[in-house]
């Protein structure tokens, strides 16, 4: 797939998923829904103050025939009782609504009633590129500086995504900011042996390589300049990021100075997470919840 | 100014600047020399083996008249040479030519012969952005994870090569993940002092505003929607990245995925440095020499 339009193609054939939204009552939150919803791809299960929730679509035009809505009077109970319906199987894709990140997450990672799998959560971004394909970028937003165990979850996480975006054996990039080994730089080090567990088969169902600076991950002729021999270089399909500053700062040159189209998730939970905030535009929040929808399936 | 175009014609017509080249028999070099010499940037004392000089320079139809040609044997010889005519002041700016980057930079920081201020040397560019204006990311290749004292003359790095670009009170953002300080992000607590430290008078002639995200950072939509006050968010002149890895990915994004031009030089030295690689492209090397023949006014 080389862009999310493409994407959609795909996606438009399949049935629609159940997303639960924690908190529903909020005018974006409910467009993204309404838009997602006329697009097939999703029905929604909104949790929140239902006698709100109908005042705002009034608003808006949105029909609520083809959803649900659960009442739940405080941020807490909108959290647990969103997290319940993907808990019980009867929705497919978490949302957050008009709550803070932190208020859901707690509930998420509550070791009783929460979505925990063993996997640490992390965010896996997909944005349209130069390079013919659409690229994974990880992780950019949840974990701040991920060892070692961490980095095996975050590149589980993106690999379970790609593969549900049509990417088979996808291609994994361990950036850094050199494509050699260098013991005063950690990414370096941990890509090197990333890269090794790759080999011995510790980590399946991807090609890993790194160090790789960005470049040569992204592009071959760059990769060719420096002379790098790999099965990874030139073709990243997916970049694994050394920390959240890189991969923040990464997620907002895609957005901010590339103007490329880009949308997020939280994997590792038992279900897809969508985390949009009020600052994405439509178009991203329609990708995030298009992305889960397919990350649903794992 | 908004474009190396606009910079160029601003530079066009001052007088030419003495450009010393460290082991310039290289065709690559000698193509970035004719190129800036012919549109009136440089005239250049070109150190390294004559005959070989002479020989390519021929090949690529160079006239070598309005240059100088200094003997050097080896590479180590063709650095001392070069960073001492910077020393006696007939060269006004130090180039890299057929040498790697850690032979040139010994000799630079030699406490005897070399080129040392008492200010850390780091890596500046300047890219063309879509906010209308060029944008100073600093430091994207030098300082592997600078700490506070360090960061503090990265930025008057930045400051002296911005006024010189005709920035004369440039803001500067002191990137993080996020806008927020957060005790588990170091970033974010440097960027406070640093902040702080501006507001006290302690780091002069910019306004340091941080932390901030690289979306706050550029777009007074994305500051805005974020509530946050500040003179340098969304006017953002000088980006300064937590550490290598950031930087130098937010560099190759610039370059690779937004495709939008980029130059870089280092400053600190008593004089400007230029250290392109082959792999830039001839627009990449042209910037860099007229930028450093700008920052050798410093």
């Amino acid at each position: 797939m080389r862009t999310f339009a493409e994407l959609y193609e795909h996606v438009k054939n399949l049935p629609p998923k159940v997303i639960a939204v924690a908190q529903a009552a909020d005018e974006d939150v409910l467009e993204a829904i309404k838009e997602a919803h006329e697009k097939g791809i999703v029905r929604a299960i909104l949790v929140g103050d239902k006698e709100k929730i109908e005042r705002i679509a009034s608003s808006i035009g949105m029909s609520l025939k083809d959803h649900e809505i659960v009442e739940a009077k405080s941020n807490l109970d909108a959290c647990r009782e969103a997290v319940r319906l993907v808990n019980e199987g009867k929705a497919d894709i978490l949302m957050k609504g008009l709550v803070q990140t932190a208020e859901i997450l707690k509930v998420v990672l509550d070791k009783e009633i929460g979505l925990r799998t063993g996997r640490t959560l992390s965010h896996v971004a997909v944005f349209e590129s130069p390079y013919e394909r659409l690229i994974l970028l990880t992780d950019a937003a949840m974990n701040i500086a991920p060892d070692l165990k961490v980095k095996i979850d975050i590149i589980l996480n993106a690999i379970d995504v790609a593969k549900q975006i049509g990417i088979d054996a996808p291609r994994v990039a361990i950036l850094g900011a050199v494509e050699t080994v260098n013991p005063d730089m950690q990414a370096t080090l941990d890509a090197a042996i990333l890269s090794k567990m790759s080999e011995r088969g510790q980590i399946k169902g991807a090609i890993i390589d790194g160090p790789l600076a960005l470049d040569n991950a992204l592009s071959i002729e760059a990769a060719r300049h420096k002379g790098i021999v790999s099965p990874v270089a030139g073709n990243a399909d997916i970049l694994v990021v050394p920390d959240i500053e890189a991969g923040n700062i990464l997620y907002k040159a895609i957005t901010y100075i590339a103007q490329r189209e880009i949308a997020g998730i939280i994997m590792g939970a038992k279900k897809p997470i969508v985390l949009t905030s009020r600052a994405d535009s439509s178009d991203a929040k329609f990708n995030s919840i298009m992305l889960a929808s397919l990350a649903s399936n794992v």
